[in-house]
């Protein structure tokens, strides 16, 4: 078997999320069906993570074990012939038999986009939070910093998070900031791991911030509240992007390289 | 009466064009139905000019006569809540009684945009026409200048043109550049007026140049050559966009001000 390394960009406002869902569209649905082409057999696509239903990825990460020889430059072309145009296979690597995309990756980041104008451009619908009500940006900015750190994140996680006995809810934040580009209010956070609708929820409450209803003292006791505590709301799905997935030495450093699309020509 | 003058931006993806045509989702179509509910009356939207199917405005021109009489700033709020998300009111203006978006208007931009990668950014994939084929891209920049000049586009025009026999067809072209910015030709045309599929035709053309089919003999030749001459291919309407119209003073030297959208972080 060979074990291949797939990376990703999708549009992810027509899809069910990334998770298999018989009957509905889903980004890992897809891709198994692109491979049972392929492969001539069922094939499991493992995601570095799911991605909630209308969440875009620049760059999210997957892998599966074929054995089919074709050379992964023809894989890719072969997966972009089959795949919807809303998903597209950027890159195809061959990878040790033991990589796998979610218990390997260091880090990942992720970047939402608040559209302040009072207009959403029409080309960007799709992958902006249309926001132009009232509220102190600077607040939101100011307040995007104090996500850094080792928090237990449980008040940002879903509220219907099935494993929310189970499973730590620790989880490092590296970098966690925002800023005002005209009128785009961008956040990007850089984590050890992220819970269900964290990043959502971590938004929705900055929003909050912003519009003076949450101050520092309340986010600060937020990230440190007992579970009931819930934080947010949890801003939409179609303003998230996932934008990439750190491995080993590929430090959060090096995230800037990637292309998001933008209104200014 | 009032006559109010409409900017407009759209994604014409999933509309039939501008035109009404009854049962069918258009431009013109949802902005007479916003009016109807405004004006509490049928009213006849004037546009600038046709856009087809598929074609895309950052700021097609649009004029109504109304009784109502809401603030300009209200009516571009109510419009906006009417229309769909994917056609937006970005500028609403009381101007002269005579106001004719098409007869007064001195000139029109629009720009086609190609991309020439490998594997086209599934976020605009509404916006660029996927052109990845060999080609001396060179050559298609050097040879858009020669649309520059007054010519007779007949050879230029949709075959299906029904006013073919009676109206002229000689238009003059101020300006018709192309550029290559990464993985992108850009092709930006402004001219005192435009035949159906003019500019799509024109790219066509160009990228036939680009790709030695058409040399620049040839290409001067159909740009002087009997109607019954058909140049082309037409290239696909999902990577135009009419980026400008100018009235009077608005020279065509002011068109760099459109953002269009792009993948450029």
């Amino acid at each position: 078997m060979r074990r291949i390394k797939l990376t990703l960009s999708y549009d992810g406002t027509d899809f069910k999320g990334w998770q298999v869902q018989p009957g509905l569209p889903t980004i890992q649905g897809f891709l198994e069906e692109a491979f049972l082409e392929i492969e001539e057999a069922p094939v499991h696509v493992s995601g570095s993570g799911r991605t909630d239903a209308g969440v875009h990825a620049l760059a999210q990460v997957a892998a599966v074990s074929i054995n089919n020889p074709i050379p992964t430059r023809n894989l890719k072309k072969a997966l972009n012939r089959i795949l919807p145009f809303d998903i597209r296979v950027i890159d195809v690597e061959e990878v040790p038999a033991g990589f796998h995309p979610r218990f390997d990756a260091t880090s990942k980041t992720y970047e939402y986009r608040v559209h302040r104008g009072e207009v959403c451009p029409p080309f960007e619908r799709r992958y902006l939070h249309h926001h132009p009500y009232p509220m102190d940006e600077k607040k939101f900015v100011d307040a995007a910093r104090q996500f850094e750190g080792e928090f237990d994140f449980s008040s940002f996680a879903a509220s219907d998070d099935r494993d929310a006995e189970k499973r730590s809810k620790v989880r490092r934040i590296f970098s966690s900031e925002a800023v005002l580009r005209g009128e785009r209010l961008i956040y990007r956070v850089t984590g050890s791991g992220f819970l269900k609708h964290m990043v959502r929820n971590s938004v929705g409450t900055l929003l909050e911030v912003g519009k003076g209803n949450v101050d520092c003292d309340r986010l600060a006791w937020l990230l440190t509240a007992p579970p009931a505590v819930k934080a947010g709301p949890t801003a939409p799905a179609n303003g998230l992007f996932l934008i990439e997935v750190h491995y080993g030495s590929s430090g959060p450093e090096a995230t800037d390289r990637s292309a998001v699309p933008t209104a200014d020509a």
